[in-house]
């Protein structure tokens, strides 16, 4: 249960003023509950013996980048052992519904409600005027590897901390993690979003305006 | 099961050249299926007693738009009985997953497998600089309305069809359908989608070229 | 010299409350000017000799689109007698600087500064990943046609009006008018530009609540 | 004169295997000449008795961005000595038209005929869903600073090289270089362009193929 002392968010949408009231109903039951899914991701190096795989749990998004490489990345992005694409670009973002309205929203993404079991597929800034956004279903193995064309490494960073190399022959392996993170609604997950996109993020603002003035 | 003459399509994933070899290999159970969803949409008038309110069911998508009006159409879209915006503009697009890589992602959605239970909602033409498409779960009941600020009518297509006009006080009621179109993979529902992706979008075709040519 | 008397609009920048003050200052040459300028249109038709060809000065746009045909507009667009390509989708802007804050910016236009001589073409919901918005010099003769392969005829209306048909063999051509139209400056053209855009559009809101916030 | 030796790009339209017949035609003076504009960037600060201001010229972009800071970057904005806007996100390009078909183009900004006198600013991963990228009149002068909110400094490159660090108090003076590189033409300004657009680019890329198709 989450309270926002500032502006109204999407991960805290109880205002703290009244946090008395809201704590004694939401133990009298009268709240919903949402699942918020998270992906865990383990980094693997060929150098197994020497290198401990590294495991993650991230709730918003894994970013892969070039860092302050000049070259594009060139990274291969594979699903259920085919390799599907490589992107040439500034990176890639792999996200939670949760973190489709972070970065992977500035990225150009659509956003998507957190009650959907899915995993969103973002380029960053990609060499290809063709590379929309996609979204393919939570249960889809994803996994991350350098191209053979790539002239530098890569990063790897988890909701934004834990930066690592990754590097020719590495592989990042992520999946939708069957420990999702559970959290009280303030009405429901339809009604908190869409008040969290209008607030946060001002969402179709415009047209509300109209409304109001007209 | 459904055999494309022509260009791989999204609906149609097995080549008519091998169909024989292809039905053997179905008919003894080597393939899988996908489930596709389809909106079943109920168009209600207040005069129901001389007007029975129009029942459709679509595989890609609803539109409402100005049709030929110069004006900018002004839609309510109300979600579970609750008014989520107002879509100023030309119109709006209520999709399912299949319907996603149609005419919404030439309105800019992101594309979404149809593995996935949701439904998307993408404004055409917003007169809105932050009106970002948005994902919501299937499960949710969409109704779109005029606003009362609207200057003229709107018009309802389904799947491309069937054009109704939506007049002042129609409301349009929308859900997931409980009938899903079953359908039979060549592969695999991501397999096929991607592939699809790339021969009918061309989706992130630089990439591969550059892959190709180094 | 347009005074606004709602809302700060892009070709309204004088505010009525002040209007004496303001002519004052302006019959006094205390003010900048702007020429906007505007694209000449003529739609010809083999039949020459039945119909007379067609004239018209936009602001703003020129609008081809499908109009209620069901099926995709497939338009060749021309520039100094080549053909540059063919636009599949809804429909075509072709807009001055002035017209790329208003319905082009809907279809996803950049937004270009009226001081800069340019045209800009727009597609409207495009059947491909890859067409991108593109600016032209403002010198440039541009013609339009319906492509062989287009299943129905297009509709063209000037500056949201006087909608005619574009029938097969009838070619639109459209060039900048050596007429733009003057206007007066609230304060210059890059300020009173700026102004409008936050008023008008609320371009990039967010990040100035967040300074005021902070 | 630029020749490619792969594929044909936007600075080299010159197709190296005719190099002898074509340098031919243009010493009898068969070609037309392209005055790509630069951008000529100052880099102030306030220290100036113990660093002398930094002076470059670039072809494509200035890129300033938060390089490897965890946090958004906060960077102001003015023209003519105003403050615009201030851009939080991963970062801003400001690119001549030559600059819009690459990093402000992966970006999202429409693509500018080199042709034209203007500049191209384009936030990268703006956290504001309607920071649309502007095109400007070549005239204007830029600066940009970091904002007072900002929680690190940010990182200039110039034409992806010559990485420094904008610090607080320092200024970022950005103008039209009045020495443009002549380059001469294969054909035109505007079909040289077209073509780089389509080859380089696959721009419109499905169109066309479906014009071939039928």
């Amino acid at each position: 249960m989450a309270f926002h002392l500032g502006s109204l968010g999407f991960l805290a949408p109880f205002d703290f003023t009244d946090y008395k009231l809201m704590i004694k109903e939401v133990l009298q039951g009268n709240c919903q509950m949402i699942l918020r899914s998270r992906l865990t991701c383990v980094l693997n190096n060929p150098d197994i013996l020497k290198h401990e795989p590294s495991h993650s749990n991230v709730l918003n998004e894994i970013v892969i980048d070039r860092g302050l490489s000049p070259f594009l990345s060139a990274i291969e992005l594979h699903m259920e052992d085919e390799l599907i694409t490589v992107v040439q670009g500034d990176g890639l973002i792999i996200c939670t519904p949760t973190g489709s309205t972070a970065y992977a929203c500035a990225a150009g993404s659509s956003m998507v409600n957190p009650g959907i079991p899915a995993i969103v597929i973002t380029p960053i800034c990609p060499h290809s005027l063709s590379f929309r956004p996609i979204v393919v279903p939570a249960g889809v193995e994803i996994k991350v590897t350098l191209s053979p064309i790539s002239r530098s490494s890569a990063w790897v960073s988890f909701d934004g901390q834990n930066k690592q190399e990754l590097k020719k022959d590495d592989s990042l392996i992520i999946k939708t993690s069957i420990y999702p993170v559970p959290s009280i609604c303030f009405r429901n997950q339809i009604f908190d979003w869409f008040a969290a996109l209008e607030n946060s993020l001002h969402w179709n603002q415009r047209s509300q305006q109209k409304k109001l003035n007209q």
